[in-house]
Order: C-alpha cells, then structure tokens, then sequence
C-alpha cells in the first residue's frame, strides 16, 4: 500500500482536476459509472417537518458547492440539478442516542437523501461536500449509492479555554469542522487551577476574579449550543472538582482545603489547590453554582472533572483529618468518593447525569459509597478505567490515545480502538462503551494556533469513532486525511492559515517559503516533554519553531516515503525525485526563531545526500560519508527548540541501509 | 524619492533586520542615537486613576512584544525594561472631543509615556508597538522623542453587515486594526434592502423576518461597543430611512410607499422601497425602534442615513402625492426634508443628535422645514456637501474619496484631504469639519475576504486624519503602508491570510506560489465596474480572481518601479532585476478561476522582455516586437475575470519608450 501511494506522490493528478475524499468513511459505499453535473442556483426539494437544521444545512451546503465551484462555475442556469432531502423526524439532542443514519445515491439525474432525523440529513450533506469535486468535465458528483451509520454515539472533541483562553469565534469555528467529520459531541472544559472561564450570573465573584477578564458569557455559551445543534452536535459542560480548582478560589479562598489567597494560577501541571469537602458552604456554593448551570446547559450529561488531585492540602489540613477518621474514610481516594457522593445528589437534583475522569472510579472498597451505576466514566490514563467502568455496568467513554495535545501521530490515534478485536468485554458490556473524545488540552496552543493541534488529526479519531472498525488502512486514512485538511481549509478552518500567519510573524517577512520548507519536515516534540525542555507558563508566548510546527507533519511523511522507497531501489529515478523534496526542507534563513533547526536540517540532509550519491555508485560502505551522516543524525535526535524532524526515523533506516556492512 | 525606494527594493534589508515604521506619522519625532534593548517580563509602572483601558491596553501590548519578539527573546531576566504610563484622567467617549494627545520618550533607559488622558496612553502604545524592531542587537526601541496629537477629531471606519453578513469576529478584529492606525469611530451601517441586521427586543419581527437570522445580537453590540471603548473607539449607528430599507418591510410592509409583500432584496443598486412619510405609523415605529436603539449605543450621534431615494414609490402613490400638495411640499427633497424633520424630533427626544448621508442637506429652500443647525453631514457624492454644511455652520465628514470599496489605490486615497490648502473654508467654518470616514461597502466582499478591502488601505486613510497636512509624501507612505500592513498581520487581521485562502480553494491545492505570483499585480475593476461586467446578487459566490485580488497590491508597485527604472536607465542591471519579478507573474496553472488572466499575462510579460532584450541592444524600435508588444497591450487592456493588470500602465509606458520613435 505504501508504493501504492508512493506512486501518487511521483505521478500527481493533474492540476486541474481534484479528487474527493470521504472521511470519515461510510459503513457502504458503492461506486458507479457516470457523473452528476453541477448546476446552480441549487433548489433542493425537502420532503420532512420543518427543521432549522435543515434548512440552514442546505444554506451553508449551498453556499460552499457555490464557493468552491467559483463565479465562474454558475452560469445563468435557471434550474439547479435536482437535489431531493427526505426525512421522517426533527431530533432532540438532549436525548444523545440521535439516529443519526442516512442513505444517499448519486446518479447523472440528481441527488436523493433519505434519513430518520434532520441530524441524518446533516451527515448526509457533510458526505455530499466531501463528494464535490472537479474533474474534466467540471464540477459535481461520482455517481454513488451509500448507506452510513455511525459506529458510536459519542464522538467527541473537548476544548479547554482555560490555560489558554479561547474566543467565541474559535469555537464556533471548530463546530464547522465537527461537522464536516460527523463529531457530535462539544465538550467545553470550562473551570482550571488557571482561569474561571464561564460566566457566572448568580455568582459574579467566580469568573469576575477567576478570569483575568476572559470568560465565556452566558450568551456566548447560548450561541455555542445553538450553532452546535444546528450542526447535530451537543454541548457537555465540564467544572474540574474538587482538584484543578484555583481559580475558584480566587473569590472564593474560605473553600479551599488550605488557607491563604489565590490567584488563577500561571504554572501549569497538578497544583494542589483543592475544595474543603468536609465544608458544608462547598456544597452550598456548588448547588447554585451547578444549579445555574444545569439551567444554561440543555444536555443531559454534566462532567464534573475529578481528575488530578494530589491530595496534598487535605492531608496537610488537621480539620480534614479528623473529618476522615470520623467518617472512617481510610485515604483521599475515599474522601473524593465521599465528595463526588455530595455531587451526585446535587446533579441528580438539577436532572442532570453524573460524568468525570476515570479517577472518580477509585473508589476503596467498603470504605466509600460506592460510585452509583449511572456515573459515565471517561477513561483517559489507559483503557483499564473504560473496561473497569464497563464491567461495572457503567457507561465509559475513551480519551486515552486521543489526546491530540501530546502531537502524537494520526496513525497513532487512528489505530486507538475503544473496542478492539481482543477487548475483555462482553457483548452486553461492550453496549456501555459509549464512544470518546479527542481532548485539546491548552497549556501549549493558543487561540491563534490551536487549529494547528486539531486539524486534520482529529479527523483520523472522528474516522474511528463512526467507521466500522475494519476500516483501518492507514495509508488509505493519510490520502483521505490530506484531502479533508484541504476541506477543513475551505470552510473556514484556520489551521493552514494559522501556521503561516505564524512563520510571517516569526520572520518578519511575508516570503516564508523557504522557513515553511524546514518547518514542514518538523514536529513539536511529543507528550510532556516540551515542559521538561522549557518552563512554560500562561505568559510564555506561543510563537517559537515548535508552535508554528504541527504534528505529524504532511511534508516529513512525503521525505519518508521516498527515502524508504530510495532505501529499496536505490535507483537515479527515485534519488532525482528524493534530491528536491529533502533540499526544499534546506533554505530557511538565519533567524533567531530557529537558526539551530535551519543548521542541523541543512547538516543532515547534505550527509544524507552524500550517502545517496554513494548508494546509486556501490554497495559499499563509505567510512567518511557513514560518520558523517552519524555525527548529522547524532545531532538532529535531540529536540531542537522543543521541536524535532519528524522523518528522522527515515533517515536512521537510511544510515543503516547504506552504513551498516551487508551481512 | 521614487529611485530611493528601488534603491531599497533592489538592496533589501538582511533578513533578520526588521524596520519600524509609524503610521500616522506623528506630529513630532525626534530621533536620538542608542536603542532600548527589549527584555520581559514587563511590568509598567503606570500612574493615574484606574483605566481598565490602560489596563487592558497594556496586557495587549506586552503580550504582543512578547510573541514577536518570540519565546527565544525571553530568558529568564527577573526584571524587564522600564515603563512608565503617567495620564491625568479617564476619557468619556460620549464627549466625542477627546484629547487624544501624548507625549512619548525612549531612551536606553527605559521608555516614558505622559497623556492627559487613558486614550492618549493607548495612542502612545501602538506608536511604541509599531517603533518595536529587531537589528544586529536583538529586539527592542530605537531612542525617540514623540509629541503627537491628532489634526482631526473623527477618524471612522463604516463596516456594512447588511449586504453580506459581517458577524462578530469579523467586526471585532477590524478594531485592533483601527487601534493600531489610531481610527477612532466604527460605524456599523445595519439596515438595509439586503438585511435588517441588528436584534430589537421590542419589534423582534424587523431582524427576525428581515434578516435570514443572521443579524447582530444586542449582546454582541454590547461587546462590540465594549471592546471598542477599551480602544479609544467610539461606536456609531446608522438606519437607513427612508430609502434603502427593504429588509424592514419583510415584516411590515404596511409602512412602505407601495403595497405588496418585501423579502430582503438579493440585489444590489438604488432600489425602490421606501418608507412612506405620510404614514404616522411610520414614526410610531421609528420612535420605538429607534429610542431602543438610543438606548443601545452610548454615544451622542445617531446616523439616519437618508441616501438615494429614488422616490418612484413616492411619485407613483396618490395619497402621497395628496399629501405633498396639501403640505405645500413641491418635490421628492421637500417630503424627504420633511420626513427628516419627523426623525429629527424623534432623536432629540431621545437624546441623541442627528447625522446623515450628504442628500439629507438637499432641502429647497423655502418649501420644506430647513435642516436643523445641529445635524452632522456625512459627504460622500463629492466635497460640495461638505463645503455647504460648513458654510452654513453644521458639522461635517469627509467619506467622498475614501469609499474604499470601490478598489482605488492608497495614493489616492492619501492626497484626499478634507481640508485641502484651497478649501474655500474660513477659520471659523474649517472648525466644523471634524474628520472623514473610509467606507467598507459589502456589496462585493464577505467575511472571508473584507480584510483585504480594508487593509492596509484603510491606513492610508488613518494618516490623512491624523497626521498633520504636510505629510504627504507618496513613495514614504507606501513604504510605512506596507511595514503596517505586516504589523497588521502579525495582530491578527487576515488580509494577508484571507487571501492565500481564497488562493488555495480556487486552485484546490496548497501550492499557490505560481496563482499568488499573478494574482499579485492584479487588481479588481476600479468603481463600480464589476456590476457592469457581471450580474451580482447577494448569491454570487466572492470566490473568483477578482476576489483574491487585492487593491493596488504590492506586486504591482514592485513590478512598476522596475519597469519605470528600465525606461529610465536601459541598463543590464535593472533588466536582471525585472526580469525574473515579471516571470514571477507568468506561473500559474490553467485553472478555470484564471485561465484567461494567466494566459493574458504570460502574453504580456513574454512581448515586454523581447521589447527589454531589444532595448538592450538598440535604440531604434523593432517593428515585429512592437506589434506583437501592442497586440498584448491591447488584450490586457480590457478587464479579465472581473480584474486588471494593475502594473499595465507602466507596460504602457515602456511600450510609448520603446514603440515610439524618438523625435
């Protein structure tokens, strides 16, 4: 599959022509000859009970066909081709198992959708943009039949406006890539240790002082849940408790389990600020505040966090102690059971669902009230809390392997399974795996580069998430993914934008092409360690190598498919078409942002190049060349400004094919 | 000055310098020896009463010398440079004549900044924002004296939702802009045929019905007008009545002068509803809107429109024509004066003082109710409105000449003054010219583009009512024009960023340097040109080259000034410099958005570089070059796709040096 797809690199389409992409991919699709031509203005006939979705998703289907065909592209045709939306019932998002399943057929006479709820139809349109496409003769549709239905009812994708603050209009934003992937779940992360983000009207003193001026007031949150369920998607509010809490405390300081004043903090990590659970004003402040809030947010399901408490203050504070013993609570794994107990009747009051982070499944044996049965866990520091929860008979939903934060791989995330094929779980058990979510933790983006972090890469986890879990080419997922990010680009996703409005401000310069050639081979380093690497705090800016790289990087898995494909024919062809791509990744100026990256590439790829010219001459190793290229390669494995060369590995094979004697 | 700046086109900078640049250019500046180096965290000293505007203005300010200058340029310094803010008091934006005066010192020391008010201080941080630079010895300040204070007291920008939506974002990002250059009224023009884009509360069927349900909320006013006074702007609305108001009858079409049923019009021009003057219902409406209204906006002005009615409702209603006789009123400008009158009255009650388009001034004397003294013309069909008002002693705008919708150059813009050295003006009446307004018209940009209508032309606007008469030197503007537009970038405006989006969906491929390389001397149509080229509704997709072209863009200046500098000196240098910047403009594909304007251009580029080969050589023409040079002239002479060559005239020149033979 690999030289399937190494084989489009070397032989792209032609300039003029574009293919179409369908990701995530349907449960069915059959192909059929023939093509539907576009024509505009776009009529569509719309047989179903009045729907706002409906009818604002055929605006905003309307108007991208419209956008991406071109002035040029409309004509003076009077009748649009022929487009049919037929479908049974308007859904109620706050009932979450939505059908969301449609059926669709393409053919040279018109378009027919047929749905059981608007939601369907939506999933229908976002498959139908993905469809367009231009060939020779113009714009419109590969004649298809599909039918689809998502694999899970959770597919989620969790925002954290807190370390970092996230506009209303960077929401609103990433609502339209949900949709274009069929994500459906918004979950708003919306209290940290480093800002109160969400207004409050009854208790003004929490994102008044918690904030630093940036929250999300309650009419941005509304039009949030508005855009959101237009686009059949759902708003699950998150309040971190009782750890991650410090900017609660900023108004609030008689609550926290140690004395003193707070301030929303600037260091990120597990902080110790944590809520007095043996305080009957906590409650007190956590009904109304929860209460509004359950108010404010329609969904059924409320997070209340959980995760992250190191406990410290509880065990430093006398008071909390004697609490412990009295209520013979062994350890703060019981105490928070005994607080998340309090919790639970407080939402259960407010007709909300329990959720949290799997540590509130921590619960000691005997020693607690047990975690009641309809608690949904989300699992995200391995797989066992998702399979504990389900074996339990609680509903669970996966994080673990999607935190799109840590800049991992789309392979990697793509291949994280809540249900694999050797699950532990049952039939029956395997029905409380509810779905996951892909989490967009904010300590190291901002609003100007989180686009970068999400997109396109959230698109391999919404693919998991709906697909049938067979689909699994990961070769076949990179050409889709390449293709969705172009159409994540077009409806208004800034994550291309964002990256070179990044290497203009880096440079001083609007001629980026040679920074962008070096960047584009690069990656931020992995999981935590650019904390290790560097002391970030809220006041460091987001404006170095490593922010303006992404994850992943479309370029370095273009420089590792043909040096692999070098490695195995080592033929002029291949080395003449390697030769460009590796010195494009070469002409970054001398700038302070990243001066050391610019050396390091232009030292390795030269090595590389001399090792190449070696290859297609003899079999032989070249002792000076080999320690070359291993002083080069020696270089290059340690992060460079927090970032690294993503097609290193590549380079490493290369070292070894040509440097190591053949046995 | 022209040869200075080739000279600098020709010798760029090294790339890691980056140069300052001021616009407006202050009132005074005096230029020292020595440099303040740049070291965070900053921590300014600030005294004078509490100003969230300060405040905020300073968290907006570090924040951004932080991310240009990057994470590298942080270190771990434990003490930042000095800053010290002194400023006497806060400014009230509802007494329009705020001092906006300040007085700026940096030396190696540190920087002073003293103002009479908050408004004065944020003045100086955007000067001191546009002086941060880097050279050979890091980030930092160059040792300046400024003492600054603005000729004209309105210096607004008019941003029109109506005719395409401009939402939220879109609007509060054009104030950061505003800040930057020292623009300090917004005028937000919010209803129209096209759509009624503001919420009522009390007639919620006018946005409702008239809107397409996209329209601005209250709260998101309120946010606009907030953020907008936490930068020295002040927030003025218009109505327009009585004409240019379809969008109101979608819902009450009782109100317009003809019956029927109104829907908001998708077309574009002077159309017909309008409402009808004779009806008191017409101003029981207006009294209630519009006091909801009074209440929603803070400040004193409010716009009543009143341009182009063309009065066929009027002429063809008999009850109306009745009334006009009755009420001794002999034409359509009597009933209008009359109407304005009504609203006049309406808008004192309501506390507010009344403004209009330069027509409402059109009142025959003796016939109708004479405009009262106190109302504010906003001139726009040429200068003679202006010139009237201030003679007969009323407040007046400038907008005639600064209709930046219309695609005319910055240089043109610039030399547009409202108080030229012959106005006809007396001291006295010169006080009544307050300022002027540039006009962002929506007919032919949306959300995605209007950036790049707006910036960085509107800059040169900025300067004309800021900076004193005599800065006006073309060449020096342009250089500050485009170091500003950089700047504007680097804060977040996406002129730059809109349009290599538009480039990569029409081409569908992120490789754009070939398609941005020609739409980079291109140009939309001049005035009103593109409505007669093309049918445009509210429908037509802004997809197409005319819409990723850009107003006197850069490419051309550049392509210009070496053009010119070859006719001059017919020299081998000049020609290897000109040479690969017009082969620049000859790679784009053969894509349908451009085929015919890069067809055009290679046509025209190929026929100049024969002629320059010719030139080279010899004095006399070569006929065979010549026709063919003229051949390509003639082609590239009419509009393509809606666009022009923007460089044309200076191949028009360099076909007169070389075509022509010499006398």
């Amino acid at each position: 599959m690999r030289n399937l797809w190494l084989c489009l690199l070397l032989a792209p389409l032609p300039a003029i022509a574009q293919e179409f992409a369908l990701m995530p991919w349907p449960a069915q699709v059959e192909h059929r000859t023939g093509q539907l031509t576009f024509s505009a203005p776009l009529q569509p006939r719309v047989d179903g009970p009045a729907s706002e979705r409906t009818t604002r998703g055929l605006e905003r289907w309307s108007m991208r066909l419209a956008e991406k065909a071109g002035p040029a592209a409309m004509g003076d045709s009077r009748n649009g081709m022929p487009v049919l939306i037929r479908y049974e019932r308007v859904a109620d998002l706050r009932t979450p198992d939505v059908d969301g399943s449609y059926a669709l057929a393409i053919d040279s006479t018109g378009i027919t959708v047929q749905a059981p709820t608007d939601i369907g139809v939506l999933h229908a349109l976002a498959t139908l943009y993905q469809c367009f496409r231009r060939d020779d003769a113009g714009w419109g549709f590969p004649s298809l039949r599909i039918t689809d239905d998502p694999r899970f009812t959770w597919r989620g994708l969790l925002i954290d406006p807190c370390r970092h603050f996230m506009p209303l209009d960077v929401i609103l934003r990433q609502l339209d890539g949900m949709e274009l992937v069929k994500m459906n779940v918004l979950h708003l992360h919306l209290t940290e240790d480093q800002g109160f983000r969400i207004e409050s009207k009854l208790l003004p003193e929490l994102h008044e002082k918690g904030s630093n001026g940036q929250y999300l007031s309650q009419e941005d949150i509304r039009k949030i849940i508005r855009e959101a369920d237009l686009r059949g998607i759902r708003v699950v509010p998150e309040f971190d408790l009782p750890g991650h809490a410090t900017s609660w405390f900023a108004s609030h300081p008689e609550l926290a389990s140690a004395p003193g004043t707070y301030q929303p903090d600037t260091r990120y990590g597990v902080l110790d600020a944590v809520f007095d659970p043996t305080n009957e004003a906590t409650y007190a402040l956590l009904d109304r505040f929860l209460g509004e809030m359950a108010a404010l947010f329609p969904d059924p399901y409320l997070h209340i966090g959980g995760d992250e408490n190191n406990g410290k203050q509880w065990d430093a504070n006398p008071a909390i102690q004697a609490f412990m013993k009295a209520h013979n609570l062994p350890d703060n794994h019981a105490l928070q059971a005994y607080f998340n107990q309090r919790l639970y009747a407080i939402l259960k009051k407010h007709g909300k669902r329990m959720m949290g982070w799997d540590e509130i499944g921590d619960v000691p044996a005997g020693s607690a009230p047990a975690l009641p049965q309809d608690v949904t866990i989300q699992s995200w520091r391995g797989k066992e809390g998702l399979v504990s929860a389900a074996h339990a008979g609680r509903d669970a939903i996966l994080s673990n392997g999607w935190y799109i934060d840590l800049c991992q791989s789309a392979e990697f995330h793509y291949l994280n399974d809540p249900l694999p094929p050797d699950s532990p779980l049952n039939a029956e058990e395997r029905k409380h795996v509810l779905g996951g979510e892909a989490t967009m933790w904010a300590e190291l983006v901002d609003a100007r580069n989180v686009d970068t972090r999400i997109w396109p890469r959230a698109a391999a986890v919404a693919e998991r998430l709906w697909s049938p879990a067979s689909v699994k080419d990961v070769p076949d997922m990179y050409r889709r993914m390449e293709a969705v990010s172009k159409q994540l680009d077009a409806i208004g996703l800034r994550h291309k934008s964002a990256q070179l409005e990044l290497l203009r401000l880096m440079a001083g310069s609007d001629d980026v092409a040679g920074l962008k050639g070096l960047v584009d081979v690069m990656a931020p380093v992995q999981g935590y360690k650019r904390h290790q690497l560097a002391k970030h705090t809220t006041h460091t800016p987001l404006t170095g190598l490593a922010d303006a790289a992404v994850p992943d990087p479309e370029g370095a898995r273009r420089s590792t498919a043909l040096i692999d494909a070098f490695i195995t024919r080592r033929d002029a062809a291949t080395a003449a078409a390697l030769r460009p791509v590796l010195e494009a990744t070469t002409n970054a100026p001398a700038l302070p942002c990243c001066g050391t990256a610019a050396d390091a590439r232009k030292v390795l790829v030269n090595a590389a190049l001399a090792i190449m010219d070696h290859l297609l001459k003899s079999t032989a190793p070249d002792a000076g060349a080999c320690k070359t290229f291993q002083l080069a390669l020696d270089r290059a494995q340690s992060p460079i400004l927090e970032a690294e060369f993503a097609d290193l590995p590549a380079f490493q094979r290369l070292f070894a094919a040509a440097c190591t004697p053949a046995k």
